[in-house]
């Protein structure tokens, strides 16, 4: 009997127990069970941990583990709160999440573009008013990120018209897209674009990286989508912008308290479009499909899948 | 000296000076004057009339038409106002207007399937809940008229990944959208579609097409996008199919009355968005351009573009 793996999450147990069926009925070789499920030895004995912001305390009751295996791309709370002395983690990169991330940005781009909060505050007034429309080549939109989910975003609005800029911290190669990187080519994609998408990591470098020089630094009237993190965006900074009346507009997925407290200011402020973290949600049979593929992979091959960087934190 | 061409319009008159001077930029060689500035000589002697809601009693003072051209691709009011002794009307083809109008029927069609009237709800009570993710390959959306503007919305459809049905008035054949004719194909379309988009002229057939027996005839919980003329649907029955749940939502841009009185119960309610007639705004540049090539065809040839067929109104 091989080693098992063990599933480790705080999501509720009706839902953990849906994760296994998939994951079983994809690695039907393997012995998956859940943490709450598992007896002292079996805790002894896991190799491999899939995990969904786990709590960390039962991670470490898991001394055998060779690797974890993440069911989320965004890992920056489990590199957090794992610490350094943590097992490699794989982080979930699925072609699937690529593309329904591409898709919420194009829909969102496509909200703020064709001017539908202008014409929801209009309705609301009563007021019939043909808002000038602009052709997407003369609608640019700068991409903050050009990972997995950045660049798909990145093609789907070149495909649709729009100009598209893109930062990241390396230098990334994509046709058609003009990118840019450090801080200097930060600014010139933020007071170039008249609509700026996050989506970066979380990482020490971008926590609060989008504060009040960088809206500053934004063209006047332009908008912000926020894909990736709450904690990358200085929220009161946001809100200062957006009633000054520079910023034009905010669609916020992500927040730094998730659900959003009810007494945030984000709720009933005008300007700003509230969405409860669904940009991309994870397609749980893609998503099994991939993990069970690393799994078998490490099975044949002895070797991990790629791993986050835990210096870079993604 | 060429006879005169007419420029006949309803609209204010920097609008329609505008619509001049782009037009007397293509057309160099021609003499292009507006109604208010010709003389009894120049409108007796006029030969092609450039029109946009015009004045039939003012049209009917250009007695030497050969044709006229409309700088609207919606000719129904123009056909019924001018009645049957009036000279051929051509309509603007514009390949520009399908693109903008493909946009926006991917535009709304993501704003229904992303849930964006549900989420605004939401915001609205301070609530934090994720609905079900649908695949667009799990999502149909049923086009009613495959004219130029219908085929460039289904195209841009099948490329999001949607299921795209199609009914027309006569069979068309287009790749990938399995196409209707007839009462039993309407009542197929509507009743296998999670989205109805309305895309079809005015004529006496569509005229209240859309009433308590059609919406009947579509899925509980389904959408209807009207894009088309306010005059196809029924609005009490589309009111009447909100209220009691069995619609969920109309995205409407076009009304009976325009711009849309400030007594309708559209403005206020909840299921219905409300838009100024702003789907597919016409570009002058690419109008003007498009106007002036069928003019310079008809001094080449002596022949007309296509014209509308009076019978079927279109």
């Amino acid at each position: 009997m091989r080693k098992p793996i063990a599933l480790v999450t705080r999501i509720d147990e009706a839902s953990e127990q849906e994760w296994r069926a998939l994951l079983a009925d994809q690695l039907p070789d393997e012995n998956i069970l859940c943490f709450r499920d598992m007896n002292g030895g079996q805790r002894k004995s896991a190799e491999i941990a899939i995990v969904a912001d786990p709590n960390p305390a039962q991670v470490a009751e898991l001394p055998g583990l060779a690797w974890i295996q993440s069911l989320w791309a965004g890992v920056e709370r489990l590199v957090a709160e794992l610490g350094a002395g943590a097992p490699p983690i794989v982080r979930l990169v699925d072609p699937e999440l690529s593309r329904v991330m591409a898709e919420a940005v194009l829909a969102w781009t496509l909200y703020l573009h064709r001017d539908m909060p202008i014409y929801r505050r209009q309705q609301q007034d009563r007021v019939w008013e043909q808002q000038p429309y602009r052709h997407p080549s003369r609608y640019t939109v700068g991409i903050l990120g050009l990972g997995a989910l950045g660049m798909a975003s990145a093609h789907r609005l070149k495909q649709a018209g729009f100009v598209v800029k893109g930062w990241s911290r390396s230098p990334k190669e994509t046709s058609g897209v003009e990118s840019f990187t450090g801080d200097d080519g930060l600014n010139a994609v933020l007071g170039g674009s008249d609509l700026v998408v996050c989506l970066m990591p979380l990482t020490d470098e971008t926590r609060g990286l989008l504060d009040s020089r960088r809206f500053a630094a934004m063209m006047e009237g332009a908008a912000l989508i926020n894909f990736a993190r709450g904690a990358i965006v200085v929220d009161a900074d946001l809100i200062a912008s957006l009633d000054a009346g520079h910023l034009s507009h905010a669609v916020l997925d992500v927040f730094h308290e998730e659900p959003l407290p009810a007494a945030s200011p984000f709720w009933h402020h005008p300007k700003v479009t509230v969405l409860p973290h669904i940009s991309a949600p994870t397609d749980q049979h893609t998503a099994a499909a991939i993990v069970a593929a690393n799994i078998r992979a490490y099975r044949t091959t002895g070797e991990l899948p790629q791993t986050v960087d835990i210096e870079r934190g993604y």
